[in-house]
């Protein structure tokens, strides 16, 4: 929650919803200075809370917190994801360069992490279907990457990238079928935020025409968009921005 | 190396062209009692080399011993993988008992440890392209799972075992892009076995059919078949037993 568009869903989460509260989950909140100022601004419906995805504790501890706090969850967005770190991960440009490290990090945060905290959410998210919103159902939006799809990879590298979001759509997939069958009141979707001007997309900007390059304000309010018009049809399925749906 | 299709995979090779080489690599050589009696009746055309692919380390030995004591290889198959593993890995039934040790330890062996073996196999199979054999490249096969394919998953569950193979897919996806651009003599195509009767599967062979269950046999010569006939549009697909392609 610490990169500038999950603190811009942030904020047009709070400013489309009057009455709303947002939860953001960072690592490291005393530290968080954009999340603080809106909590300023906020104070009553934004809570901060302390969350590191590579460590389940913090993200049991979190959803213990969320219970006695609120007891119910409505939306669940996983907005995290590491493709590139100074000094420690670098998207791979050929297999030559392929480290197992590198494929376990990207692994552990992009596909382990979201998947377990949806599992110590779900008891919150089957009390949030139906309640207070005006529908029937609680929403799961992983943020997934059309560079996840292997029907769509024309271009090859970003091995630890492209594989940890391709089992990110796999295990949310595999998660929506347990929810349909349960008759959980939750609807799992994953999203593509289209090729955003953020530090993470930076680096590999040169090969995206300027048309296809949007504000971080424009994808935030699509993706919002496509949640706000999510049907219990759409469980399991992988949308980009525009609403169309990505190939696996 | 130590199951038994892996076993029947070493024998078919032998047995189906009196002149080629086979080296079967297994995490504890000496152990290997199956793969020895094999020795025994080949002895000048199989090679047993010590390799556990969680150890990047002995990947590397091994690829330098083949590459001294023969040079070239014109074919990898990647046969291993784990599904479960008697008090320490156990395909999960329901997201509440995902663990995250279960996930890495599958996404280990599952996949990165095949592509590591590409990976330090690379220039062996280079030079195998168009050397020895009646065609103009090497393949790699690995072998996958249709429980792997993300399009297919109408049942749910093992979400370690699913979310590794979707990870093998797109790995080997994109290892066959590089392949392809960089014009290597080099093929790479996906395999899933069908349901055999293995160890592997016999606890979880109650929902199939009799029909749809194969003899190990009759699925290892399957899989010899497609790769016998593997044609270079074929780089980067993934097959079922009989052929048929595979939605990712």
């Amino acid at each position: 929650m610490e990169n500038l568009s999950s603190l811009l869903m942030v904020r047009q989460l709070l400013e489309r919803n009057e009455n709303g509260h947002v939860i953001a989950t960072c690592r490291k909140p005393a530290a968080a200075t954009g999340l603080i100022n809106m909590k300023n601004k906020h104070p009553e419906r934004l809570s901060i809370l302390q969350l590191d995805l590579t460590s389940e504790s913090t993200i049991e501890e979190t959803s213990r917190t969320v219970k006695e706090k609120y007891g119910v969850l409505h939306l669940l967005i996983n907005a995290s994801g590491i493709l590139s770190i100074p000094d420690v991960l670098h998207p791979e440009t050929t297999l030559s360069k392929v480290q197992k490290s590198s494929l376990l990090l990207s692994y552990e945060v992009n596909a382990i992490g979201p998947i377990l905290v949806i599992k110590h959410m779900w008891p919150l998210l089957k009390a949030g279907g139906g309640h207070v919103t005006d529908r029937e159902f609680a929403v799961v939006a992983n943020l997934s990457a059309r560079v996840g799809s292997i029907g769509d990879n024309g271009l090859g590298g970003w091995h630890s990238y492209r594989s940890s979001k391709a089992a990110l759509n796999q295990l949310t997939k595999t998660i929506s079928v347990e929810f349909a069958r349960r008759k959980e009141p939750i609807v799992c979707i994953l999203l593509h935020p289209g090729t955003v001007d953020t530090d993470l997309s930076r680096p590999f900007q040169r090969n995206v025409s300027p048309a296809k390059l949007f504000t971080k304000e424009y994808s935030v309010q699509k993706l919002l968009s496509i949640i706000d018009g999510v049907k219990t049809s759409d469980n399991g399925k992988f949308f980009a921005w525009d609403g169309q749906e990505i190939p696996w």
